[in-house]
């Protein structure tokens, strides 16, 4: 079965092809275009090399977040447009897990995504695996002080607030640093962690695709603040 | 400084580009195509992606082998056509050494090619880093008994020879699987390998590029045994 990540969660587009084990096909671009322009093009790109088209794809894997609010809905509206015509399985995939499915070793590994306003996204797993050790949680990042102190070491931080993790927190005490771009997100971890959701039978038609913020979105966290202001 | 990868050593042909510390670009292909079709594309797409030519490239990193013989002298010559018109420094890497600097973790990483004729192309590094610490060898699979003896564990193996390695020596014992996806190369890791060589002073003039093959190609090993025979 051929499986088609992609992945618009951040700064990062990405798309990659896997049949059963071997990565067939990866594009990451990371140049600051917007995904609205780069989503199509990178699936379209990975299905022509392959010589296939949507019809040949037994599994979609998105990201569903979480992540950008306007990323994840592209990434979402164009799988389920895809994957709509023939009712395709589609795996909405945490980007957190997507993220740590891209390592191996011993250990644990903390997938970290900057939500600005002084917060984190995070989630921790244990490697090999990876096998979820956290929910996925938005809060400030001195909630992962308490993980860290219990979690079995060496861990390391990848996403893109790994940055901000290893300024908090340093390195060394069995934190062992990542080079940034083995950090950053590849939508090989995106299809290994989505064949591994369809082989859990977590896979879900396309209608029911549906994007995970964890938190509201800065036009509901607007109205929420003006409707308590207002008594 | 933008580092250029291109990797042609093996199944797989790859292109990535670096800028400092941050991956902005990344492709993969493992669909069979030769790399005589592949390797200029590659370069192409990934210049245009990023709006550059090659005159753009500080550092040109190619994967000198060892690897096919055919496939390292596609990538070696076009990297030294490329640089070649402004005398860009060049990195010939150990594919070995790009295939382990894709990982992170603590412990050793393996890195193994398919040499066929009962033969693997091998080298041990220790994780962080990679740091090596083993010369690239030529030779039957069971010399890496005696190194994964003596190595720090946990121990992985990566590349198209993983499979072979995993088949013979098992996991456990402070053996680690690791997923083929994630073991398969990627441009990334060149790029990586290609800057810590350029920052250590081992790049290299275009014209001075070499490929390293490790073993004697088919024709010249047939050569050899024709003279032997005739006295």
């Amino acid at each position: 079965m051929i499986c088609l990540g992609l992945d618009c969660a951040g700064r990062t587009a990405a798309a990659a092809l896997m049949q059963e084990d071997t990565l067939l096909f990866e594009c990451t671009l990371n140049l600051g275009l917007t995904h609205s322009e780069t989503a199509l093009p990178l699936v379209e790109g990975a299905l022509r090399a392959a010589g296939l088209t949507a019809a040949g794809v037994g599994l979609w894997a998105v990201c569903a977040g979480p992540g950008s609010f306007t990323g994840l809905r592209i990434g979402l509206a164009a799988v389920k447009g895809l994957a709509f015509a023939a009712n395709t399985p589609c795996a909405p995939v945490s980007t957190l897990e997507a993220l740590a499915a891209c390592h191996t070793g011993e250990g644990t590994v903390v997938s970290v995504l900057d939500a600005r306003r002084g917060e984190v996204y995070w989630a921790g797993f244990a490697l090999p695996g990876p096998r979820r050790l956290t929910p996925d949680r938005a809060g400030p990042i001195e909630e992962l002080g308490d993980f860290l102190k219990t979690c079995k070491k060496p861990a390391f931080f990848v996403g893109d607030g790994a940055r901000l993790c290893y300024n908090r927190f340093g390195a060394g005490h069995g934190l062992l640093p990542c080079p940034p771009a083995l950090g950053q997100s590849r939508a090989a971890g995106l299809c290994l962690a989505g064949l591994a959701m369809y082989r859990a039978g977590l896979a879900v038609p396309p209608a029911e695709l549906m994007p995970r913020y964890l938190r509201l979105s800065q036009a509901e966290r607007e109205r929420a603040a003006r409707l308590a202001a207002q008594g």
